[in-house]
């Protein structure tokens, strides 16, 4: 019985990123993602997110257009929002993300959405991917070798 | 101290209504809601499940648009949201709700998104509206009577 | 030198089907659909559009998505539209469509947005699509016979 | 009768603008705005043209929301789009516009969409706008000071 074995991977699989600094991706809020309320409709920010991931991964060098020419792609499985307040029309706002944790093939990304003087916390959230490979439509448990190689280097800050 | 009386408590604002059927919202996949992967883009359901609740509103008398021209609306503070599978373009599929609980001002909607057949399970989600005065910017403890109507119908039934 | 055999020619391919009914696609407005000024966003009529195009020919028994999986698509390539009176929130619309005219590879659409009661006029517009092969990334000169048929039939009417 | 007085004041309310470079808004295409081509949907490209609009006037010193909280709004009466050319997943495009005349009320904006590089085109377009005031519910005959001042200095330019 090792339960501590159990936990110490767990701790390793957690990513170092946890305490990095955040990445962030700058966004503006348009008329086209008002609703009636003259404030972002709540399915803005999803969008939001997933540029913020992009643009994470084009940080890390992973363009994602490639990876889904090479036959993979990155679903989201599970996503948990939460509205704390909302972007007024024309605001800009911080969309801060890391990856928190992998869980075998499960890749766990926070969020938080904040103001541009990251005084005030408009969202939080939690996104789950997997890699599919897209001609086996199947989930993949080994890594495609550009995305292991990003992993490695973040865990290895 | 009576604890038996809280949970009696929690029992009677979980509504009645868990064990009634739900409501069936029926959309179909256009191409403008598809992405690269030939599927739903993961927002696509965002917006699929507040016209389900739209319409389910209306099906009880309320037409949301009315409400917000009374001064109120209903924004979403939370959503959790499961994939499960992926409908492809041109599908058919039902948007399933129903309220499943009342926690003080916070209404919680459940979500289950179907094939037309009910044989494929699309999505799993929750869904939590406060009700909001739109002049004073404020979530109401009260609700506004239409909607308590509508409320109080549900738990008759 | 003939211009009258060529005015002839352009009778040929402009399609009887613009003296026929217009084909309708109802649809309402969601607050996901709105913008900050309370009604609707000017691009959701864009997706309408192509909501009554796919339906148009589904009612001709024509699936979009087959024609995909077929290795056909028919992009947008030129859009006209004016824009007369704005939907409201809750209200609903009706999509009217025809095929106004074949000119050569091109396919023109004709779109009048009403209210629910054909009293008020919303939007007035005018789509061309062309036929690409999706391998050869091409315009066809010849359509793909399942659309053949359905012009055949249009213009049979 | 006067035809070159007519052409005269043709050519004043034709903004000097339009021989004045462009001005350039940089966007990339993200998962969420292609479809199931791979590509681009052509709607995208209408939120876009709005992006650039915007932050256009915000490069004059008119902040869009300040106007909407002044009790003005600029919707769009017309749109004519060609599309030449489809953005690829993850790239880069420049969506160039300018104000290219005055016909009364009504403000025309120019637009062309290029790649990054400015070697490829992928749209030209055409948008009419219109200053509606919002309590009115009207189009107003004269433009609000702030417009004003900015058109002032467009074809002071």
């Amino acid at each position: 019985m090792q339960p501590q074995l159990e936990s110490t991977h767990a701790i390793e699989t957690s990513l170092r990123a946890t305490h990095e600094p955040w990445f962030h991706h700058v966004v503006r809020l348009y008329p086209h993602q008002t609703d009636y309320s003259g404030i972002a409709w709540h399915g803005t920010y999803i969008a939001w997110m997933e540029e913020a991931r992009v643009e994470y991964l084009r940080s890390l060098g992973v363009n994602y257009s490639d990876l889904v020419n090479l036959g993979y792609e990155m679903p989201v499985v599970e996503l948990n929002i939460r509205y704390h307040r909302s972007v007024q029309m024309g605001a800009e706002a911080i969309v801060k993300t890391r990856l928190s944790s992998l869980q075998g093939v499960r890749m766990n990304w926070e969020y938080r959405i904040e103001s541009a003087d990251e005084q005030e916390l408009y969202v939080t959230a939690q996104v789950t991917l997997v890699t599919v490979d897209l001609d086996k439509k199947k989930i993949v448990r080994q890594l495609p070798a550009q995305v292991q190689d990003v992993l490695q280097r973040l865990r290895g800050q």
